[in-house]
């Protein structure tokens, strides 16, 4: 059927990246960023410290008069005041006086170093210091941790907890970042159902439904699930209206004969299919085209061939929206069992890495628990035949694949 | 202040860890299950396939009636009936009959193998095949996937949408997982104000409340966040209410000599203080106790100190509360320069790995900058001395800190 019009993966993906990405941006507030990327850099508002602070509890103080002291020799300095963090003092100090002073607080006018608390004996309300203090010692100087003014975060970063730290700091309680693309999500089938320990004759769960859900969400975008019966009409309606609500639609199923492709022929009623029929196994049948300018993914019904069209061909396209590049991160290693591939297309087999050996999952192309057996993907290319155990391949682990490696 | 009675990182570890965690289970629907934490083995609750079905777009025959065909013996089968995807035939197939299947229909009885649609020629209501089809040829046999009463998945088993699609295929419309922790955490600090350009005189922007809603969310952990002066009745008051309310309690400051260690004190006046001061750097005046049964983490004030702390004592606690059980992954690389340690404490130096080379990022301790500059931590163990450029160091990448690496 597709056999005489395969195209290989590269093609493919090619055709699938000419459609043009706009991506979009929001404001949020700070505190709901946590992964999402940022859409602009961030300048220092402020300098962080505000102010000269000081970086110990003690006692703030003028160094010069600490430059004779010693043991033999100590000083002894008048408390006349004490700031706690939060607080500002009314005292300018001089000659001969301290302020007791909290971690945090800012430095009272006059002030230039901070002796610990460690350091000094108390009597009555002076203090005594028997060590010099240096100039600006435990005194963290106004701007030194950031500038204002400088860029301190650029463009494309995926926020993680520290970067809100510093974010915040810099003065900033909202931030732009990329929008979520919104995906529509539409599962064919007259035969699915959802679970149940009593399938009707002729009826499969939809698995499909739960699988893409996830999958959207892990690469970060928010999913709209639909499930809709094989009928042309039906499918050109949902369709359409998808394409109007959402930036992207995926689509499962809708390819056996019975059903007349209806997917595939809504997508080329409505817009335009680029892509149907690719030299990969599994996944073969997978299509792509624009409807309403919104890109569509129509994969298979099968789950294990969902989940690699899925895997190759969508999910660095929705990360991509968001301004997130991945690339396939292929590792070579050693077959740890015979490998059977089939020539003229990509062969991407269910595998478990252990070690350094990587084991085919064997079982046919309709079984899905190959999903929770494997942690990776062999990749045999076009012009490769059979792997022997013992020779190297490729593999792609599943967890390369995400976002949050 | 602490340094007569700091008490080693491993000590305060397992003091920590002695504090009993109950886990909680909930039921959650299984759309809902995506990167949840399953508390209940999956038993496969129904076959699947439920039914022979076909594996291709074809059509259902006998398999001994093909026995003999070849091309220059074709035999031809008359085709009686069609089955689509979630539908069955009323017809019981018998010698010389066909009947039109598409993949994922149910085998009609009587059938026993299936020829492709490419395989054939059509001829009015008759098929003509030229070669034999094997028993059971594209046939997916009724349990082949998943067989009833297999154990397919086990608790603690974190979720990914490949779990979720093959549990509702197993049956599961719903789903037992650990219950997120609750966690309240309370922001001491009566400098700390939110974001702003037009800070008042002696205030600090609270960065913390930040980071640390962001720390546990990525714990897979629900945050309570609130600020609270620092005064030992209104945090005694909080900490009492936070500790009913919600499974675990982190706290943010009240180390500083001004407000009299005012977490610390509610603590122990509420419960129990267990650890307080560790030999870590930063983070030294870090603190555990228990509050109604409750695990209490008393977390620095300084943002670098906080990260550091929630880092080595607080996440693979939240963690393990959901069943998940992480360990420090520390590596072995080579210093890009010279790094320098205070002996006697375990020294966790922010820095950045470039390739196999790890460099300190020299800063000031109150330099929050550092958290994006760095990739990692550079560990460096209460009996080592500084250590050289070119020597070996351990290092504890932050990827590697992540429930999903």
């Amino acid at each position: 059927m597709y056999s005489s019009n395969l195209i290989p993966v590269e093609n493919a993906l090619k055709l699938i990246e000419s459609v043009k990405i706009t991506l979009k941006k929001e404001d949020i507030p700070l505190e709901e960023a946590n992964t999402r990327v940022l859409a602009e850099n961030i300048e220092v508002l402020i300098d962080v410290p505000p102010f000269d602070r000081s970086a110990m509890d003690g006692y703030a103080l003028i160094a010069e008069d600490t430059v004779m002291a010693s043991k033999s020799n100590p000083i002894y300095l008048e408390v006349i005041d004490e700031i706690g963090a939060g607080s500002v003092s009314n005292h300018t100090l001089s000659q001969g006086h301290a302020i007791r002073i909290a971690t945090g607080a800012p430095m009272p006018p006059g002030s230039n170093a901070v002796v610990m608390e460690e350091d000094i004996e108390h009597l009555d309300n002076k203090i005594k210091i028997t060590k010099k203090v240096a100039f600006n010692r435990d005194v963290a100087l106004k701007g030194e941790d950031l500038k204002k003014g400088e860029i301190i975060l650029k463009e494309g970063q995926i926020l993680d907890p520290n970067h809100l730290s510093v974010i915040a700091s810099s003065g900033y309680s909202r931030v732009k970042v990329f929008k979520k693309p919104e995906v529509g999500v539409i599962i064919t089938g007259n035969e699915l159902v959802d679970p149940t320990t009593n399938l009707e004759p002729g009826k499969i769960v939809n698995s499909n439904r739960f699988a893409l859900k996830g999958l959207v969400e892990d690469s970060l975008a928010v999913p709209h699930i639909k499930h809709c019966r094989d009928d042309l009409d039906t499918m050109a309606n949902e369709l359409h209206e998808y394409a109007q609500k959402y930036d992207v639609v995926i689509t499962t199923g809708g390819t056996a004969i019975s059903k007349g492709d209806v997917v595939v022929s809504a997508t080329s009623k409505l817009g335009e299919v680029l892509v149907h029929g690719v030299a990969i196994k599994p996944g073969k049948p997978v299509g792509f085209g624009v409807v309403n300018n919104k890109p569509v993914f129509m994969l298979s019904g099968y789950p294990v061939a969902a989940a690699v069209q899925f895997d190759i061909f969508t999910r660095n396209y929705i990360l991509k929206m968001q301004n997130i590049y991945k690339k396939f991160d292929l590792i070579e290693c050693t077959a740890g069992d015979d490998i059977r591939s089939s020539k003229g297309k990509c062969n991407i087999i269910r595998a478990k890495l252990e070690e350094d050996r990587v084991y085919p999952i064997k079982t046919k192309a309709g079984i899905n628990k190959s999903a929770v057996l494997s942690n990776c993907y062999i990749f045999i290319d076009e012009d490769t035949k059979d792997i022997k155990k013992g020779e190297k391949c490729n593999i792609l682990k599943y967890s390369s694949l995400k976002v949050f490696e």
